[in-house]
């Protein structure tokens, strides 16, 4: 049997499977209810729009006049056009055929590289979501890691003199926070154009960007000639059980587009009518509403948990952009020295940088959480002696 | 720009989607109503006790105590313990850890060729579904086709002397409906074993097999220790258009079991709530009982279908066991001039052999439609002057 060999470069677990089992032991253990704020993982119910828009639609599955069988592959109009709109807003000309509908981010990150020749090298500044370059590690792809600096807000600057193939980015930065301004993403735009690389932009916390930031990056001069965007519905409409969100390939890109197309047609099969309905009910004015109110929930629980972080003098990523905190250790604490000492003294979960693929001391803590939960967990924070 | 130039060995369209097109076509240009058999797509409605509990399932989401957000990395438990049921009643022994819910077997067959080695040497009996072949090719492998012959029913035999890394069946077979006896199925298990190969299982129509008939590849001795099984609800509770399979990785398999589990770390999140929830109810007498009525409603079809073939003296592959009829072409037609003369003659679209990547003048007609169309295609069929 010849095995993937690849798979002995990766840790031994993913680092969030690790986690839920870390969670799981501490709360047979722990006399304290332990709070999870590892796992970025919506804990609010959907809005009323969106769980309802599902209903009617699983009706409709059972009924001759409703019924329908596969979804086209690159995903339904009804949906399409309604991200196309979204597009439009965020001040970026984008087609239904350069969309193509997915069961989310995760997966599309680690697909979009099989478009490109085996072995490629490609660039992942550090820290970052982890199943990305898993993915590519998978694939047997020369995967480069780039450390970037608190001094910088986490912001990676491109390596000019080196090149790559492919470029991935995050904005606003799991697990940073940090979200890229418009010269910024210029800058990167202009090197992986000279020399010759793909972008790959994940954009699945774009909707977390305060009013009057960069969106997406189509909104940014040239992005069409470099980049593929990748969003997901998980975080912004609370879909993380759901199962939907989209890739743009625009057809600026030469054959990618088209690839991407055949690359469906061999290896995926759309996705469910339900789940697409229930994300196409974002784009009305009331899901707009009740998406942009769970963000905004979300992100006050953020800046609750800061208020404690800053009463025990702990550095944190100040972005509004965002619902995670980057939180430094404590002096002389690691990154999973300073993750077990929030669960052991203060009955918090964590996710230690080790887990974004950064050698560097920082802890992330989730903001996607019960008012409730950020609240007590905020006083344990505040409460801990350092 | 590095192009994955294994994408220049494929068809330029994926088979169906290339189908689609020409019934979209055939619908504008024709005078006749096209009933299309080609594309392998159910068109009944689901049984009310599917729909009603999808619909349950997206009323739980909109609130709070009954809200779930990222499912298991491997599907929910009230799914798998179903599985795992119905597996001991076909005879084979199933553990939950061993089962991998999926949003479909079309993405899984080329999923788990990522487990093993790149450019590993792979073996498809054909005809065969085209997706799986298409997949590994992407992935870089060799890909290598057995043809079959019409005299064996077109049941592969294991090509003794030559070894491969893996080996695809597929049972009842897609396109040809032929199921695979006990002993020929005991007779590639000792081949794969004995050359050190793994078997890739597609058992996607598996719960159209007679009763009597191998359900599973696991229910023959020795396959647990040389077989990946993928299965998928599309078929047998017409969920093509709610994405839900499984994908079952004995643990005697050595490291790939552990292996898969990290291929989902990186590279999935786990299928929707609504669909698992949708998929569960199919192990309650209710559920078996609904499903097991449109098997039969389409097997009715395909009977239907083969009386019209009988009146025109043409050669059909007689399973008992497969929503499809594949047919040998008149004398003098290929593959895709049969094709195009049920199109152009009896208004009937129907996927020509080349799709199935072999070289023989047949083309498959598809059972999943409904009495109407079905009686309305037969009579047409009965009628051309050939």
């Amino acid at each position: 049997m010849k095995i993937n060999d690849d798979f002995g470069k990766l840790p031994a677990d993913y680092v969030f499977a690790e986690l839920a089992e870390k969670v799981k032991r501490a709360r047979k253990l722990s006399e304290k209810r332990i709070i999870d704020l590892g796992i970025g993982d919506v804990k609010l119910p959907l809005p009323k729009i969106f769980a309802d828009e599902m209903e009617k639609a699983a009706k409709e599955t059972g009924k001759k006049e409703t019924f329908r069988g596969y979804p086209p592959q690159s995903g339904y109009d009804f949906l399409k056009n309604g991200i196309v709109g979204e597009y439009a807003r965020d001040g970026a000309e984008i087609s239904e055929d350069e969309i193509f509908v997915t069961d989310g981010a995760k997966s599309e990150l680690g697909n979009v590289a099989e478009l490109f020749g085996k072995g490629i090298k490609v660039l992942f500044p550090v820290p970052c979501y982890p199943a990305a370059a898993e993915s590519n590690v998978i694939l047997g792809n020369d995967v480069v890691y780039l450390p970037t600096d608190r001094e910088n807000d986490f912001i990676p600057v491109p390596p000019y003199g080196k090149t790559f193939d492919l470029i991935y980015l995050c904005s606003p930065s799991n697990p940073t926070g940090g979200a890229f301004s418009y010269l910024q993403l210029k800058s990167w735009i202009d090197y992986a154009i000279s020399s010759n690389a793909v972008i790959i932009y994940d954009g699945a916390y774009s909707r977390f960007v305060e009013s009057g930031g960069v969106r997406t990056i189509y909104a940014v001069k040239g992005a069409k000639n470099c980049a593929i965007e990748i969003r997901s519905f998980s975080k912004s409409l609370g879909f993380t059980g759901i199962r939907c969100g989209f890739t743009v390939v625009p057809k600026e890109l030469g054959d990618l587009n088209s690839l991407y197309k055949r690359r469906i047609g061999a290896r995926f099969n759309g996705v469910s009518y339900i789940s697409q309905r229930g994300a196409a009910a974002y784009f009305t004015p009331e899901g707009r509403k009740a998406a942009e109110k769970r963000i905004n929930f979300y992100k006050t629980n953020a800046s609750v948990l800061k208020i404690a972080l800053k009463k025990q003098n702990l550095w944190y990523n100040n972005s509004c952009s965002s619902p995670y905190v980057f939180v430094k250790s404590p002096d002389g604490l690691s990154s999973d020295g300073f993750s077990d000492l929030l669960l052991d003294n203060c009955g918090i979960c964590s996710t230690p940088a080790r887990g974004f693929l950064f050698d560097g001391n920082y802890v992330r803590l989730s903001a996607f959480s019960t008012r409730e939960d950020i609240f007590e967990a905020a006083e344990r924070i505040a409460d801990l002696r350092l």
